[in-house]
């Protein structure tokens, strides 16, 4: 364990934190918001100072062992959280500070579950809600692959913390040229919600008689929750009460940000058949499968909202890709729907996006390895001679992907049922289907589940010791689960 | 694919199936019970005849593939208990025979979840109570390698046949000699059931003022419903009105019949350590935790019927083997107990038993592969240059075993997920946890659920098309899943 170098990245994120916070301050400064001034730029000096003191130091021996890397992502990640809680309660927004660790990790890790009940969510000051909405964003694409983009270190170490912070099973053939590879894909970040942004802004000319109508600072905050698929909203009606042309602009790009950025990279590239690779394509069958049965589903139920054909597709399709891309944005309480969408729904909530995506969840590409899997197990027992490998876009996949993708769901599954174990005790009233659907969520990076955390709950009622586990939970979610575990696991801590 | 050799073995199980029927022939003579008499002895001469037919004609080419055992397997099943109903529906006791299919199936797969209305059940004749109970006790220990031992077939093929009706992921070394090991089980088997047998009998001399005293008939019943670990009562309110002492012998029976029995003979050969295996070790400790967390929360929440700290034991040490054995039988609603409990209680219907045994559930043998696996993924992400194989009792586990018990449990939960879908139309006014829990209850062989499925409800209310979907999960659960699967494989039904 090299704790100099451990020491020395966290003081980095630190002074990178610093900067984040620039976004609220300049925001307070515009809305002339002082309580949340002064907040976000004390713990910015904070974090100034204390980044500044933990980097002074250059460690002479820079080099990082695999653990090292998952150590200081998973590290680096529970700081950046620790201090971007300190201004909810310096502002006053959030007293208590584990509800407001709760609301920075869902913020950093994308899940947008809030313990912030949403008739409040409107009294908020503006840098409070677009600090909120800004988590997502760094929190989206990672934000240690983004420092080590522009930190001189060398390649061989930065592959380390990319496969750890990365989304997915396989970062695939990108990763040798790690530096170039980041900065290309954070520039197809940058202009995917640029082009939102501006999308969202032009509302006020396509749609003028809806009831909220998309302002500069409403625009670049669902920009930000939708580019990281992250689903804080600045209202408290979450999308609902937008134009229907926002939802339509937010249902596609909650799409597009779910889909590998590799794919947009090779499609730049004119190398269509492999942007349009067999994980692509599953992902949008699975959309187009699970939107058509839902419309149905509420259509002929004649759910409140969607008494028309035209608005049942609308909700079917926005609410399917909020939540298979994990973003969590609601334009109806789908709580509310019959029991056949709502199984829908959670189904994807498990499935979740593309690999090296901004989404959260299992991964189609898991879940692709895993089918095949058990077709491979059938065909063994049916024919036992006939040896057969997986392959995937006609590549064999290596059977070290194989084992490592299969201890994925096994601890994915372990971990959701220590965590129903840990809040059973706190959820006597809560029910199972709340606990249930409140993991799901944290887990798979979404946000709402079902019931008391519903599109129109919040996590508030649960208690501290239960928000620390869903905390867990969302930080395992969103660093791949192994991170966060090997935490735990005595062997990392050897100095050896 | 051997279709000739398929007929034949189904012409013998079909003549086992007559021969089985003897038990609640004489039964039905015994009580003087016409209808039943003439319904079994009707449906047995059916059997004869049509098992006659399909066997008399030895075909030449007796060579079965890999894939001939798994269908003579599940075919047999699936015969087994479509003339297995057939005596419910005759003699009245359930008029439709998609209900009596439910039942019967859920009788040979030792589940135990029933369509009869407790209200009802104590009115029906005798014999359709011991053709009840007699089924669990048939599945149990598995019908088809009863046959093998029996019938003079070479080695070879009963190892096809015992792999795909033996649970759990492994027969272990006790395999090349499949006849002589079968013979040995059973052997075990039968002399567990009379102990068992005897115990309860001896329950008017021990517990004399008890609501309910165990007569032969009772006895019997219950002693074929431990042992299969199946569930099905002769009581409306299961086993809660007998004598506490007979509650203790049955907790204490569905132990024993959930261990494997291989250890039982590796005991009677006092090789002790390696009957008392790590995966015996497992199970009894997972027992033993669980019971004593329901106790304390059954016990501090002031449950009914188990307001004193001797009653609160003596339930959920019931309950708790009840379900983990996969048993099914209650003493008490556990639907009413806190949700903690619940909680526990579903996550150890998961579990199950051990390997090789009667019960039912993913296996602890799987379950310990499962968690190893995942430990030893942990352990290469920290050194990723040490080689680290899985070993349990020492003995390192091939990576064809890993696999396939990954295969299992990716298989398990697509039908599971695919059971709620197949439910979910059916169920819009049961709720998810009443339809999650009925599918839990059947995959697993267990029985009851929570919620309308609980222990004081039934399954009568689902639609014919449901019931069949729980009849594939009970049957595909009880065969390890792939031999019913394999029946849906194009590949299978190739002639080569």
């Amino acid at each position: 364990m090299n704790f100099k170098m451990i020491r020395y990245t966290l003081g980095i994120i630190l002074k990178f934190e610093a900067l984040f916070f620039l976004v609220p301050i300049i925001t307070a400064l515009c809305y002339g918001e002082h309580t949340s001034l002064s907040a976000f730029s004390a713990t910015a000096g904070i974090c100034l100072f204390l980044g500044y003191v933990m980097s002074c130091q250059k460690p002479r021996d820079m080099a990082l062992r695999a653990r090292d890397g998952f150590v200081i992502v998973s590290l680096s990640w529970i700081v950046l959280s620790l201090f971007g809680a300190v201004p909810f309660v310096l502002s006053g927004a959030i007293p208590n500070y584990v509800d407001a660790l709760f609301e920075t990790v869902s913020g950093f890790t994308t899940t947008g579950a809030s313990i912030i009940d949403s008739s409040v969510l409107e009294s908020l000051e503006h840098a409070v809600l677009i600090w909120r909405s800004f988590t997502h964003w760094v929190g989206g694409m990672g934000v240690l692959v983004f420092v080590m983009a522009i930190l001189p270190l060398s390649g061989a170490q930065n592959m380390h913390i990319m496969r750890a912070e990365s989304p997915g099973p396989d970062v695939s053939k990108l990763v040798p040229r790690v530096r170039r590879t980041a900065i290309i894909l954070y520039i197809i970040y940058f202009a995917l919600t640029l082009i939102l942004f501006l999308l969202l802004l032009i509302d006020g000319v396509v749609a003028s008689d809806a009831k909220n109508q998309m302002g500069v600072f409403d625009a670049l905050c669902t920009a930000f929750g939708t580019a990281g698929t992250g689903g804080f909203g600045v209202k408290g009606d979450s999308i609902a009460s937008y134009s229907p042309y926002v939802q339509i602009i937010c249902t596609v790009f909650m799409l597009l940000f779910s889909i590998n950025f590799n794919s947009y990279y090779l499609a730049l590239r004119l190398k269509l058949r492999d942007a349009f690779n067999s994980e692509v394509r599953a992902f949008l069958l699975i959309v187009f499968v699970v939107i058509a049965a839902v419309t149905v589903n509420i259509f002929t139920s004649g759910t409140e909202g969607a008494t028309t054909l035209g608005e049942a597709i609308r909700h079917s399709a926005f609410t399917v890709s909020s939540l298979i891309s994990t973003t969590g944005f609601a334009t109806l309480d789908f709580n509310l729907w019959p029991e056949f969408s709502k199984l829908l729904l959670v189904l994807i909530m498990f499935i979740g996006a593309c690999a090296g995506s901004t989404g959260g969840g299992i991964k189609v590409s898991r879940i692709i390895i895993l089918v095949k899997g058990m077709g491979r197990e059938l065909g063994d027992l049916i024919n036992p001679k006939r040896v057969k490998k997986i392959t995937i876009d006609k590549k064999p996949v290596s059977s070290e992907v194989t084992r490592s993708v299969n201890a994925y769901i096994v601890t994915f599954f372990i971990i959701f049922a220590a965590s129903m174990i840990f809040l059973a005790p706190d959820g006597g009233s809560n029910g199972l289907l709340t606990n249930f659907t409140a993991i799901t969520a944290c887990i798979n990076n979404i946000g709402p589940g079902l019931d008391m955390v519903g599109p129109s709950g919040n996590f508030a009622f649960f208690s501290p010791f239960s928000k620390l586990v869903l905390i867990f939970d969302m930080l395992a979610g969103r660093l791949e689960l192994f991170p966060m575990l090997i935490l735990f696991a005595p062997a990392t801590w050897k100095r050896k």
